[in-house]
């Protein structure tokens, strides 16, 4: 024959032989240097190399790679943006990471019945950027929307600032294309009819941390714009008065679209930050609130909001005047965990849920815990819904520091499950609050959701060691079903 | 010893001693003519008698009972007012029924949060009754929840004609007590903070059909009062006009509190019934639209329905002068197919669920399948939210006629499944919908369920043959897991 023939690649590890052909050369990561941007996410404490990373271009590239990982024991897990806060990502067994990045498409838009359906990798603020000239958009919003993909909010069941009025991922999704664990696709209401009978199989994947399934498609509710907004921004001399605010405006009736709150500490480092807004540097709290929906009725809400604020002794309380400015209130508060770099070399955010009613008694708490650990606390979170953020702010190059973060995090989130609350709001469990699952969960209650994942992922090669408490209970689904119908 | 000795009675069954000993000899039916009103719940086509019916009084004594049943190999299954509308409750095996109806209790009620605990037999209307006097309501609304439970409302995720904008049974359940099926009791979210991390068990109990365990306590969001409802009556010459305007108004950025729609052969009935309001007797259709919220917004709201409506051809539309005019229609709508009675012997009735915009075409289905089994289709029904009630006109006494009808209900199913939608809204499968379900899920989808369904209830003992298509899967949970990891 003439010409050249075309030299076949030959690599040490036929793994990767192997998933080149599945995905093609250009879409499979395997050396050394290629990987080090993927050993870990959003939450850097931990690092981990992966053996390889893929980037599969549909479903049914996905399914062959899980299929091929399955039937070698290879561990294996998913990946979106990699913005994720709470190691959820990140290759603790040296797996196979199927990045889902190309998967980015917007494959459909149905108006009519206010859905679009969109690839894993799509990334959320798109969505609303594709729909906004029809005057639509898609609610949840975290702080990432700019560059988080809408799979990984369904992984981690995200919230956002606007999820007090709107709810989070998982009251959005309303269907799901998922590659189970043994390769197996399956589509749950994927029509996006709601009410579907059965189990909720969605609301067991949205919010799963990426251990029961690899989701490939996704159906979401998209919503109308509010016809109106109303912006305003409160601030007051003492904490306390400004989280008695939070509950009175709720318990007035009003559901504000957003309730945020910063404390001191906080609006310290959001006014050294890109957006400083000019917020007074001597009061201990600042509320931003903001409803929506029929312009006719919000001039009413924005009145009894005033009222509220002054029965709890506000210093100064304003409206925006105009979408400027409102757009650069949101940007200091969209912004504000990056912000306290300029006043701390480095922070730890935390993510706990609490009853609304124990806000004063929480942050008091938090104040008694940073004075303990000799570490600034600043708080920035959604108050309307009780999920607190509280920033570690501490110096890694300062001996033993680090540890007295990591400490001081875990008693913030221990101060949330005593009244009550959870371990995370939005952030999820990861590989970071693995152990802090104790504080709210029974064994019994451990092991219920244990034998879900088992049954989804009996061999344990999905995402392992997350979620959960280590060691992870061993594997034996024999035993397990024998300890569940004994009578104790 | 002086006095008379009680004499203990001595039953034949050892069983019944034994569940005597647990809750008590008043607490337990055993006798052939006391069982007779448990043979059957809401549907009434299927019959077959329990064991015994135990009333236990406390989370102790179903934990109790549940674990004598375990290990003495007795089917069993809970129960709250039988009026489920599927067949669920039904003993098909035999079962010891667990009746919840002495948990009747509202065990706390906290404003601040927004929260309510009640015991699983306390009956839906009296929550919105006990806290309406501080301005609170309960937002699922199922037309029977004089005498529903809330128990049974999670067991089946029931709707009702608002939760078009508030959401079905489970966007309003917080936190729930569970009984599983070995006895063991868990607690989720117990109380009630949002977003706890780990598998979504409320989302996979909710709505399960008493299958998976039996809930002994709920934490129930409740709602502040909308400050003010308006409530639309529209008549429509033609249906299909009426159709439109449902999705017209949706799409015109208006989430109605309620959106209901009723045809021709419905309102014959409902004008025949208890509740009459005068609707012409020669329309197509009537739309029940209501809208909630601020007062100052609500003007707005009905001046864009009205609107739309016009330009839908719209006979006649009036709004609501008086809380007593907007009850009277509302009774109309909630005693709807009751009043069927008045011009048909039986009626079977249907619930499926269809993509909004798909309205038309649907209803021009039924009224083939009408003409084709030459029986009389009302329809009445959500139709904001795309749930549809065919409700099968017939009468049992003409040999052939009530498979007539239970054939055209499936058929009624089948139109819904053809154009992406679901059999069931919000009435459940039950034993009713087994064999539809296979018209929306494929044999993996329905597997992924089953396993589910096994670790929680290895021995199949509780609500055994319910939701799933017969015959149900041995339960060889060895060899489903090795399926599950076969590579495909």
């Amino acid at each position: 024959m003439f010409g050249r023939t075309k030299k076949k690649k030959t690599y040490e590890n036929p793994h990767i032989a192997r998933l080149i052909e599945i995905v093609g050369e250009k879409e499979v990561l395997h050396e050394q240097g290629d990987l080090l941007s993927y050993d870990c996410d959003g939450f850097t404490v931990h690092k981990a190399m992966p053996k390889a990373v893929v980037f599969p271009k549909n479903t049914e590239e996905v399914a062959a790679v899980v299929r091929y990982c399955a039937a070698n024991d290879i561990p294996f897990l998913a990946r979106g943006a990699g913005t994720g806060l709470s190691g959820g990502a990140i290759p603790l067994n040296n797996e196979v990471i199927i990045s889902l990045v190309k998967m980015k498409h917007l494959l459909s838009v149905d108006y009519e019945n206010r859905q679009a359906v969109v690839q894993p990798g799509f990334v959320n603020l798109k969505l609303t950027n594709s729909i906004s000239d029809k005057g639509y958009y898609y609610a949840p919003d975290p702080s990432s929307q700019y560059v988080c993909t809408i799979g990984g909010n369904v992984a981690e069941n995200a919230g956002g600032a606007h999820c007090l009025k709107y709810g989070v991922t998982t009251n959005h999704i309303l269907g799901l294309e998922v590659v189970l664990p043994n390769g197996e696709v399956i589509e749950i209401a994927e029509d996006g009819v709601p009410d579907s009978p059965g189990y909720d199989l969605m609301g067991l994947l949205t919010g799963s941390e990426g251990t029961l399934g690899i989701v490939t498609k996704i159906t979401v509710r998209i919503l109308k714009n509010p016809e109106g907004k109303q912006t305003v921004l409160a601030y007051f001399d003492r904490v306390e008065d400004g989280s008695r605010a939070v509950s009175d405006i709720i318990s007035a009736g009003i559901v504000p679209a957003a309730l945020e709150m910063m404390d001191e500490t906080a609006i310290e480092g959001v006014e050294a930050g890109a957006y400083p807004v000019g917020h007074p540097d001597d009061i201990e709290a600042l509320l931003l609130i903001e409803v929506d929906g029929i312009t006719a009725g919000l001039e009413e809400q924005i009145e009894q909001i005033l009222k509220v604020c002054k029965a709890r002794n506000v210093r100064e309380v304003k409206v925006a005047e105009s979408e400027e400015e409102r757009g650069r209130w949101w940007a200091n508060r969209k912004t504000g965990f990056g912000a306290m770099g300029a006043i701390s070399p480095d922070y730890l955010v935390q993510d706990g849920v609490i009853p609304r009613s124990t806000l004063p008694e929480v942050l008091k708490n938090i104040s008694d815990i940073s004075k303990e650990s000799g570490l600034r606390i600043a708080n920035i979170f959604h108050a309307g819904d009780g999920n607190l953020h509280p920033l570690i702010l501490f110096d890694s190059r300062i001996p033993g520091e680090t540890e007295k973060a990591l400490k001081a995090g875990t008693a913030c989130l221990k101060a949330c499950a005593d009244v009550g609350g959870s371990i995370t709001g939005e952030h999820g469990v990861g590989i970071e609050k693995k152990e802090e699952m104790r504080f709210i969960f029974s064994d019994e209650e451990l092991e219920a959701q244990l034998r879900i994942r088992e049954v989804f992922n009996p061999d344990d090669l999905l995402n392992k060691g997350k979620l959960f408490p280590t060691p992870s209970r061993c594997m034996d689904v024999k035993k397990i079903v024998k300890d569940t119908v004994a009578v104790k």
